[in-house]
């Protein structure tokens, strides 16, 4: 598909970079062909990566980011699902430390009658990612073909997969690209690559949950305010229901941290226990979702619904049958212990007796990735059994050498800087902090941020 | 030379694009890894040029920029005529419309006892290059090898010649990066492309002529100003004499432009003739460049000097000598039809009665890249042949029908094009506009353009 659009005879890259240099806004067809001539190579890096130092530095209009986003979808196939009956939504993080969300919601709110054809990216850095996730489940399969991936929604509500090759070529040349050129962090570039994948899912609706605090890439409320807005507009321009959540990251979400330790987690949320904060959220971005694809009139009646599915066994029942269908052992959900085991545990304890007063977030995610959880480059591969367990969450009283964590490990040398990482990251005051809310705030069309 | 310098261990190319893309400023250190890794291909184009881009939208520091320009200095080597008495003075433009003002400036300082060691460049765009004007002579060879070049210098004084491969270059890597990246428009990595360059020359003294006007790189003042400032300030921090002149182009200078068309002019301004305004700022960048290399007390002296080395036919003697010294046909300089002739010519003539109000300076000169006496791209080859004779110059008075230029063309085609742009370019007024100086002004130490 990358040769559907072509390669105006006139256009001249250099063009398009200096005009962007100088601050003018780009039209349509500017970046249509400059995305275009780069997917199919006719455009060398050194171009590109000049000029996304120049969107950087820039920045872009909203016309021009929705016009991006557009190139980038329109680079490769975009999934048409509009055959089954049911509404598609989707929700995707920006993501965070212990984010577990995503396999929560799959088949939650597959289980309401709504399909959720989920595509998602693996951890880096301090966060961790969905895909590495599923794979601690023994057999998942998450490198379905598309065609795979459509009987796996028809039969099942919901299906978790990885980018395929057909899926926005576009940004996977330019996501590199932009990792070795200090071009990351924009917002418009950020906004652009999100919002061109998982539009490609042939989507009716998406949540989008932006993270904000410590622990979070967008450590300041006001930089996820503007990509939020910034994605929420996009999709509105392209005929989409978008809405965007700004939720806290300053502090790990739920209790464990690591691919299978997380997986137990989910299956305590989806069996109506695990730690408040998660199962608030899940239950919130779940009522969004059935909001959005019509199956409830309000999100708290959304949420409500959510709430029974899980009670009732039936979200449960949908993740059973999700990872049967690709592949994986479901008898996990009854024995975590056919779950990938770490050799070893020790414990982080209180150096004091006091108050949780605030956690490094991010340095706490650093920590998973010391121990083999995540990865530092895309080449390096994850140990799917090591992780974190914290015992405490910031406000909770503790006393002198009660644990705070404990730490699962294969290697003892990793496992003793996990463990200092941890402690210093970990502060202990006299009195309990102000809470800061789960949800910040909630933007759900463009201008909302303002 | 490229091995001189080590990339250190832990350099990371990502990390110094990052910090200038944050406005930081970077080290020496971290200037010079990356210069040296380019140069000896450890690091790719794509991350150079985003780190250029960021050059060119955040700006460097003085600091910055000395120290750019010594790491592409030393990316080479650095020529060392110490063993000749004589002191060495180069003078370098940035370029313009009929600016032939160096095979003026070389045989002329060269015949009051000063060395002048020059390497020059080829014309872009719509501005000439003194290398396409030498070899319009026949036989003229611009590509002497160092040890040719310097017992040429010893012999005669004076000699011109292209850049050499051993002289810097990361600048031309660099250089050719820019073209295609819309990153050649910064004035701290053009002073260090300039500087690098004309440093490895091995000279004591500078002087620089930095063009503004509509037949400029740098159209306004103010960017003229801050570009000399920076050669100036560069210059002064690597212990060398610097001054920079700040000249008019807002019309051609003289009234030849064309390879050929300008040796005959050149010829002309040696012998004592031809258009003053030619004549007058040769002699007072020779004034400079006899001051600078102390042998001439003030600039005053220099210029009468100059002037005396015309009047006496010493100058045309030294430039006599060194045609002859680089194999080119002497014989030129009496007899001017050994130069290249264009098979035909014809007039542009006023519509009109009034006064020549203004010319479009740089549109003159791609009238002469339409001819085919200039490239659009490297790869170009020119003819030396063609050109255009000015008969008018601004203030001029002129009647109708009167010649206002002669075009010299091989081609009927192209001469049509360059005669409607030349109409198109000088504008004819009521009344003669107020006299523009051709000196706007000089900076001779960091800080004079503030």
């Amino acid at each position: 598909m990358t040769d559907r659009r072509t390669v105006p005879a006139k256009f001249r890259a250099v063009d398009v970079i200096r005009n962007k240099r100088d601050g003018q806004e780009l039209s349509r067809e500017e970046i249509d062909a400059l995305v275009h001539a780069y997917t199919v190579g006719e455009v060398p890096d050194y171009q590109v990566s000049a000029w996304l130092m120049a969107v950087v530095l820039r920045g872009m209009t909203r016309g021009e980011t929705a016009a991006l986003t557009d190139s980038m979808l329109h680079s490769g196939e975009v999934l048409d699902f509009s055959s089954m009956p049911q509404k598609k939504v989707d929700k995707h993080s920006t993501g965070g430390v212990g984010d577990k969300t995503s396999l929560v919601l799959a088949p939650l709110v597959a289980a309401a009658g709504i399909s959720v054809p989920m595509i998602s990216g693996r951890g880096l850095g301090h966060t961790g990612g969905t895909l590495d996730k599923l794979e601690a489940i023994p057999g998942f399969n998450v490198n379905l073909p598309v065609a795979e991936f459509r009987r796996a929604l028809e039969t099942c509500g919901c299906a978790m997969i990885g980018q395929t090759p057909e899926i926005a070529p576009a940004d996977r040349k330019l996501y590199a690209l932009r990792d070795v050129t200090g071009t990351v962090e924009s917002p418009y570039l950020i906004c652009a690559s999100i919002m061109s994948k998982k539009l490609a899912e042939g989507i009716d609706g998406l949540v989008l949950d932006v993270k904000t605090g410590s622990g979070a890439f967008m450590k300041k409320e006001k930089d996820a305010a503007l990509l939020a807005e910034l994605m929420v507009e996009t999709g509105e321009r392209m005929g989409k229901q978008v809405v965007a959540l700004i939720t806290d990251m300053d502090q790990p979400l739920g209790k464990m941290i690591g691919n299978a330790l997380e997986v137990v987690e989910v299956i305590e949320i989806l069996r109506g226990h695990g730690p408040e904060d998660l199962r608030e959220l899940c239950l919130h971005l779940a009522g969004w979702m059935l909001q959005l694809g019509g199956v409830s009139k309000s999100v708290a009646e959304g949420t409500q619904l959510s709430a029974q599915l899980i009670s009732s066994g039936r979200a449960l029942e949908k993740f059973r049958q999700m990872i049967e269908l690709q592949g994986g052992d479901a008898k996990v959900i009854n024995d975590n212990s056919r779950l990938p085991q770490a050799k070893r545990t020790t414990q982080v304890v209180s150096p004091t007796d006091g108050f949780i007063s605030c956690m490094q977030c991010e340095q706490i995610g650093t920590a998973c990735v010391i121990l083999g959880g995540g990865r530092e480059r895309k080449e390096d591969s994850v140990d799917p059994a090591v992780g974190i367990v914290l015992h405490k969450k910031v406000g909770d009283r503790v006393s002198i050498h009660e644990p705070l964590a404990t730490i699962h490990y294969n290697s003892p040398e990793r496992a003793q800087e996990a463990a200092s990482l941890i402690s210093k990251s970990i502060q202990i005051g006299d009195a309990a902090p102000a809470k800061r809310p789960l949800i910040h705030r909630v933007i759900q069309k463009s201008g909302d941020q303002l």
